[in-house]
């Protein structure tokens, strides 16, 4: 396709690769960085490390820490900033985004205090305008060394779904389209807790039956929490559902996996997280879903609220494992409305 | 609850691992050989080596090499034959079991020359009974070692699924109803299909983010194939389906996994099964996907069909992955007709 202008708002491991994918398929690719120290960092070692390390950035990829700059005749920009910094984030971008761009989502979580997707922050911040949740099993360390990978363009604005499965789509990042937006960003959040889970289940050395139980088991979860918010189940055992949750229940490079892992073996989140560098999103995502909202929620989570448990009120893991093992065996599918037609 | 007699029919590490559970359950059980130095070797060592390496059968676990000693009086009979040699070895209990006597099938895969699945083999050989299909992620291996794990019983007759519930249920065994028995055989014989393409993924070295995304399409693949089939959509996202494939292709336990990826690795398939002590029945699976009744069938099947063409015509598999890849992004859940009512 023909060249357009990007801009890639964050500068972290994923905006870099969703970066790295946008110039490889031919586009003026800008990557803004919230802090001068990091843009002035990246532009003198074209590397980003420690976050991908041995990666080096293209000479076509432009660098800015200037809003202003990075936005200037884009046809899309996409926002990879974490979740719980959005909002102060994209409001430097209020005036640089025209009322008309859309925005491709690849933030991951909710917003703790208010439970708030991506999507809704960006409207809140940005205004109405065209929005796309992009994920999927997609660890940023495999896909900037050009490993096979395949996403969801998700959006109630078809056209918009469509840009950016025509933008980023190239023979190694494949891009299916969806119109389930909520479901796919819900999908997204509610995959980092299930991952908690099977990290304890890891560290606990339950073996892979159970672990393959907890993970398929916390799908069906997913998809009931998410059918209670309005979201389509299908989604749910889809690319941004299934996909993105298999990657990171077993894969290596997943934070909240390995957060899990370490608690299934005695340490505490205070001593966990303070070993890691980058943020566990799935922390917040369970403590945002036992918020103050939680009564409004009439779904029932057994998977994350032993997560909570384990993580805020200093229950014993196996414990929460015995517990989540003990209930009483009912019709597996029960409380998801799905069916064939 | 009350102890009750049972018997296992086949002495393989499934079949051994099922007889376990059902001692710890309490029940007076008896496991059947199907030749007498298998029998013999057993009632000598008391273990199973070497399908289960280092377990010990207890004392109050009956061995037998003779079908009506085995079935006297039993409540069920649990069918753990490989499905190749189902229909002969079935043939051998036709008249120990009692007509109304419920057989619990956990055999998995198609037969070969006829795509019959194994309760269909059951009825023809042993007439109209209650059958329950027993599956879900259940590595024998874990099993026989008290590691915690959940499946499924699925059966059109609730009584029976029932039974296979309450004679197996203990804490680290859980057992959940269905009634798609149907949709559970065909997920059980699918996933060694996919996994053999997980398997080749793994040999090609393609990363967990395509790994991941091939087992989650691989899972809407097969309730595709399942929907078209008759099955409910629904069970192959259930125990049955994700839950077992997912337990199939992250597991180093896993046969149809490890041949995939000797494969793609480079072996060829009468290499590999030269090397294997056990059958692959996924190999017989893909193979029986495209025998004669292929035609009658509308489903695409693009994994399986590359998992075909890389085990039987030759294709190079990392040509089969690149062909995968490049298939022409659309909606991803075209064909499945599944939704929220």
């Amino acid at each position: 396709m023909t060249q357009e202008r990007v801009c890639v708002i964050g500068d972290g491991s994923w905006g870099t690769a969703l970066a790295l994918k946008l110039v490889e398929a031919g586009h003026r690719v800008t990557m803004w960085s919230a802090f001068p120290e990091s843009f002035e960092r990246l532009a003198k070692t074209r590397r980003n490390e420690p976050y991908l390390p041995g990666v080096e950035l293209p000479a076509e990829l432009h660098l800015s820490a200037d809003p202003f700059e990075a936005a200037d005749g884009v046809v899309a920009a996409v926002s990879v900033v974490p979740t719980q910094y959005l909002r102060a984030t994209m409001a430097r971008f209020e005036d640089a985004l025209g009322g008309t761009v859309p925005i491709f989502s690849a933030s991951k979580g909710l917003e703790m205090e208010t439970l708030r997707r991506p999507t809704q922050i960006l409207r809140e911040v940005l205004g109405p305008r065209p929005l796309v949740v992009l994920t999927g099993p997609s660890h940023a360390e495999e896909v900037a060394r050009g490993l096979p990978a395949s996403v969801l363009s998700a959006s109630e604005d078809a056209e918009a779904a469509e840009l950016a499965q025509r933008l980023f789509s190239h023979a190694r990042f494949r891009v299916y389209t969806s119109d389930d937006p909520l479901g796919a960003e819900l999908a997204a959040a509610y995959k980092n807790v299930i991952a908690l889970a099977a990290g304890i289940a890891d560290g606990l050395e339950l073996g892979d039956n159970a672990k393959a139980a907890l993970v398929s088991r916390g799908m069906i979860e997913a998809a009931r929490f998410g059918q209670d918010s309005g979201a389509r189940p299908r989604t749910f055992f889809g690319l941004a559902g299934a996909g993105d949750l298999i990657a990171t229940c077993f894969s290596q490079h997943s934070r909240n996996r390995r957060v899990g892992e370490a608690i299934g073996r005695g340490a505490t989140l205070t001593q966990v997280l303070d070993d890691m560098q980058m943020v566990a999103e799935g922390v917040w995502t369970t403590r945002a879903l036992f918020g103050p909202e939680r009564e409004a929620r009439p779904s029932d989570l057994p998977i994350a609220e032993q997560v909570h448990a384990v993580l805020f009120e200093e229950r014993d893991p196996s414990a929460a494992v015995t517990a989540l093992m003990e209930r009483v065996p009912v019709g597996e599918m029960e409380g998801l409305e799905l069916d064939a037609r």
